[in-house]
Parts: structure tokens; sequence; C-alpha cells
């Protein structure tokens, strides 16, 4: 007997790869001489095919970001609370595709590929790639699919970045941004958080230069480090305070470095399940992606001069306990955007979540999307 | 030719021991059956012993706050901007005490001391101490001195929590209570840093459980890790963009994972310096240390019932860009102690440092801690 899904999802999903085998030039220098996209796709390409919407994912991300891949998954993608009919970004009246980023560790091309100049694993061979590069590569996905220009792009994050990337790169091929939780570059301290997860991978003895897979080994240790420092950046204090205070495991200390305190333990936990899904070299690339994302360089800083090649509206929204990407960063790409003349919608919204804040589903966030999305869905006549 | 010291640094400083054969009864319930207090001392006890000013230091400092070991140090003791003739704590006037705290790794008994019921190096067998442990033991050296009341006690950081615990388990004895940049308690999110940079240590192979002296090795990787860690909640996000920017150290990406801008150079070099002259049993026993900080936690929870029992004045001194203890915590010290009906004075100064702010002399915090001590000299007759 098989499962019966919420109304309002978009139920079973199966995902989908594109072989490319025209070379892909990256911004380190280097080419990709092929490579393979995993997405999904959610609801109906329209005739007009102006109805199409491009969710980018951020750093530990993949291309399930709605329903279910079998009957009895338990946890539905990653982004269900927003995808799905009736929901922000409405399946019924959208066509919704995201892939897995080039470098990933869920099916498109990346260090856990096979390198086909050599035959073996990419590993630490695998190139670093850049917001740029992603664009590039998810573009030639849309052409694919028959998608001359997106009704949206949307991301929150690490894909809010590539969503800005998007406009600046692409202008007309892409009617609307939707840049979520991001930023228009790196802080010091928040390369410098990334800069102690990639040491934590590197100098795991398990890492051997990248290629432990070859070795059949895992720099456990280190990833769990990395994605446990990411996760005190991803909760505010606030919520920390809220979600786990000082309450202790056994109600009483042990002097000793077992778990004692509750948030101990949930950080542990997330380290250590972290692990079974996710690459340690994908995980360096991405904070790289991160570290370099910065498209205002190439005009001297000048954030204003770099937006004026956008031609799509934008709705930017930050969440006011976020402080990893706090909304003054998501203001300075509203004012480099109306400085630069464009039509662009802020919203900050009231929440304690910190940055995980943009994963959630409250109300005034959900609203806000919705509202923009459903007059995007109306431009493109669904 | 000897060298010639200005004339508000307190010169050469010769770092003196005191032994302890009486056993020391811990919180965590065993004892250590005898004990060395490496410390070092500025200025002349008067002859009303009237004087004594008690400096505790924070999680990685040590005995040397001011002054000069030899002729040619480079760097003065961690708090000479603050420590020495004319200046806030004034050698001309006070006697200043600077223990190095047990279990620590400087000379005092800590983790790389022999322990006498084995004739091995203690290592992971030392004993997680608290901060009343630390006061218990202070107490004893003051005796020692001859010193019965502190003029005050004064320190910052894990060093003010010290001071708050000493106004609370000795009140008779410690006239004025001066916390700077501290905490009631640590936060979810403190020991969210905390778990991290333990998990870093003991994760490393080369830690062997604690054992790694005996073993011939040193963790090196996991201590310089926590280190990194550290030094970023140390520093504001404005300091550090101050600081660093996103500025490149060749002026241009590399596409790898060598350092590439300024920051990460700054956190490799403080991690790896750091390994060379601290042990990893002591940064682990001083942050348990600092999570097990919670002196209301008696009293459920209530501080200014705890603060009762105060008899010290206090001087609570926080920072603006202080995210490791922002100003809001020093304000519920405040708080409970006017409850408690105590009298408090409260300093928040203007700065752009973050955390680190209480080892720098910014001016304004400069005249307020000299202002408030040159009344307490004044008091004690000096």
């Amino acid at each position: 007997m098989s499962r019966t899904f919420p109304a309002d999802s978009v139920g079973l999903v199966t995902p989908q790869s594109a072989h490319f085998d025209e070379p892909l030039e990256l911004d380190c220098g280097r080419r990709l001489p092929a490579y393979d996209l995993v997405f999904e796709t959610y609801g109906e390409l329209n005739r007009e095919r102006s109805n199409a919407v491009l969710v980018c994912h951020a750093l530990s991300g993949n291309h399930h970001a709605a329903g279910y891949h079998a009957d009895d998954e338990r946890k539905p993608g990653w982004w269900d609370k927003c995808i799905g009919p009736g929901k922000p970004i409405d399946t019924n009246r959208f066509f919704v595709v995201c892939p897995n980023n080039l470098g990933g560790c869920h099916g498109s091309t990346g260090p856990t590929a096979v390198n086909p100049d050599t035959g073996r694993i990419y590993g630490a061979d695998f190139p670093i790639v850049t917001t740029r590069d992603w664009c590039r590569s998810q573009r030639r996905l849309g052409e694919r699919l028959g998608i001359r220009c997106w009704a949206a792009v949307v991301g929150g994050s690490l894909g809010g970045m590539q969503v800005l990337q998007w406009a600046i790169d692409y202008p007309d091929q892409i009617k609307h941004a939707v840049v979520i939780a991001a930023a228009p570059r790196l802080s010091a301290q928040n390369i410098a958080f990334n800069e102690v997860a990639r040491q934590a991978i590197l100098s795991d003895p398990d890492f051997r230069a990248g290629h432990y897979a070859a070795d059949g080994k895992l720099p456990r240790r280190g990833l769990a480090l990395a994605r446990m420092l990411g996760h005190i950046t991803y909760l505010s204090d606030g919520a920390m305070r809220e979600k786990f205070g000082r309450e202790l495991r056994e109600g009483k200390l042990s002097f000793n470095y077992d778990v004692e305190f509750e948030v101990e333990s949930y950080l542990r936990y997330q380290g250590q399940s972290f692990v079974e899904r996710f690459d340690a070299n994908t995980y360096l690339l991405m904070t790289k992606a991160l570290d370099y994302f910065d498209p205002a360089a190439e005009h001297g800083g000048d954030l204003a001069t770099t937006l004026r090649a956008v031609e799509a509206r934008s709705l930017v929204i930050a969440f006011t306990s976020d402080w990893r990407f706090p909304p003054q960063r998501s203001r300075e790409m509203v004012k480099g955007l109306i400085d630069a003349n464009k039509e662009v919608s802020y919203a900050e919204i009231t929440s304690t979540l910190g940055h995980d804040a943009f994963l959630m589903d409250s109300p005034q966030y959900m609203r806000v999307l919705g509202n923009y999305l459903s007059r995007v869905a109306a431009e493109a006549g669904t």
C-alpha cells in the first residue's frame, strides 16, 4: 500500500540527470571535459515556457528540494515548506527546477565522481568552482529543458548568491531575482569561520590530501567538526538559548569530557550524521565558492556599478536574528540595486531563529515570498 | 649592558612559587594531595596589608601579567598596559599578586605536572577544576603572603568570573570586585563554541586520551583549531573587517586551499604559535571551568539571591562590540547586584575591538578603571 502525501506536497519525485559533453570553462582556468547535473523538477512547464523557477541550493543542500524519494522517506526535501501546490513556490503555477551544484556530492559531477581523464575518482583533483561557474552550468541545464528565460531564480544563503550572480551574468534570462539571507560578499569573520572548518578537514590525518576515497578512508573527525562549527553560525544565540539553555543531559555535572549540556549533544549529533551524507572535498569547495563570491570586485568593489547590468526585478529577504548574513548585508544589496536604478523590494523578517530561518516557514516570511511569487506567476500568465 | 624599561613599567620581574602541602578538596569530589602555585607580584605590600590587589587571568593567561622576565624579552606580561607605576592598577600604590591558575601549564600544578601518587605526568588524570576551586587555592596563596583581605580582586573574561566567585565565596576578604568583560554564566552558544574547540582536541589522534606527553606526542592540529576558533570569538566582526577586510595575501585568488585571505594567515599563525606555549589538557579544563561557572545555580538560577552574600563594592565593565560576553551579560550581573542591594558601578565602553578590548588600553577604559582603583587605593590608605 502506498503512502498518501499531504495535498500541498509534490509527493513522490524522481531525480533526473542531464549529461553535458561540451566542455565547461571554469573561473579557475581549468575546464571540465564533460559533466552531469542531477536535478529535480516539480510542476509543469507551460506552453509559453514562461513559468520556470530555478531554485539554487546552499552549502550543504542538493537537488532534493521538495517531496519524497520513496514512500518510506521520513523527511521531505530541504525546502518542502516552500515548494508545493499552494505553497509560496506554487507548483500548480510554476515549473520548478532544482539542480545539485557542480562539485556537489549527490549526483552531479564533483569530487566523488570519476575523472574521465584518469579513470580514477577526482577527490582533491576536482577543480574549485565558483558561483559564476554554477550559473554557467545551470544555464545550460535551462537550455536543455527548453527554458529561455526564468520567471524567477530563487535561493537562500549561498543559493541567494547564485541568484545575484544570475541577475548580473544573464540579465535577459531572469525576470525576477529572489535573494534570501545572503550577502554581496563574505566578511572577514565569515571567511574566518570557513577557514577553521577547512583546516579541521585538511588537518584530519584521514583526509590524505583529499584522496581519502581512493585510500578507503573518510576524514570523519574533520568533517564533523566543520559541521558543528557551521551549526553554531546557523543558529542565533537566542535560538540556542531557547532550544537548549544550559540544560544538562544527566541533570548534573560529570566532570569529564563526555556530553554534559544538551547543546553539546545536539552538535555532536549534527556533526556525526553529516559525515554519513556529505563529502569532505565538496564541503571544502563549497566554502571556497562562498569566500570567492564578490561580484563587485570586478568593479573595484562598487556594487552599484556591478548591478547596473541587472534587468531582473528583485526581492531581497533578511532575518533579524541572522548573524551569519545579517540584515545589514542584505541592505547593502538593496542599496546597490537602488543606486543602480533597479526595482527592488526588501523584507526584513522578524525571527529568533538565526540564519536557519530561511529554511523555516514563519507566516510573515511565507506571506512575503508567496505574495511576491504570486505576482511573478500572474505576470508569467499562469 | 642591561635594558632600560619605560618609567611606567614594573621592569624585570621574577616569578615566585608557593608549595601547599595541605590537600585541596575540589568541587569534582576529588582532592589534590599537594600543589604549587606560581605567581608574580608587583609593588610593595604596605604595613597595614591593606593594599593588595589580586589579578585573575583568563582562559589562556598566566601569572606573567606585567613587566619582563628578561632584558631581551620582546613582549611584556599580558596586562602590562594596565599594571605598573602610574597605570590604572598602580604599582606605586598597590601590591599586585597574579597567580597562574591551578590546572594551568605555566608553573602551577596542572596536567603537565607530575602526579605524586603515580610518579607520572598527570595528563588527562588531572581533575577538572572550577572557578570556586581556583578561588579556594588563591585564598590560601593570599594567606601565605599575609593578606587577610584584598583591597580589590580584578579580572577580565574568565578572570572576571573568578572575581564574582571571590565576592560570593569570601565576602569578608574582598573590598572591591572589578569584573570586566564577563558573564554570570555561559550561554548555550558560548558552550557550543567551547565544545567544538574541545572536540577538535579530543578527536586529534595525537591527543591519545590526554596522555600525549607520556607518548611523546602533542595534539597540535586540535589545539591549533581550538585556538583559531577562539580567536574568531575574541574579535568583533567589525574589528576583523578593519584589520583584514577581504585582502588577499598574493593579490589574487589561487584556487587551492593554501592561505589566500589575510584573515586566514592571521588565524593559522595564531593557532600554530599557541601550540608552542599552551597545553591541550589545560585548554580543555579551562573551557570546562567556563562552562561550569554558574554561581546562581545553587539558588535555582536566581542571581540576586546568590549575590546577597556579597559585601564588596563592585565595578562591572563591558565593551560594546564584545559578542562573546556582550554588555547585556554584564548588565545581568549589575541588575543582580542592584536587586541584592549592593553598591555597583557599571561602565559600558565604546569599542570596536570585541572581547579582546579588555586587554587593550583605550582611554575611556583606562580612565574608568584608573579612577575607580584610585579611590580604592585612597580608601586603603595608600
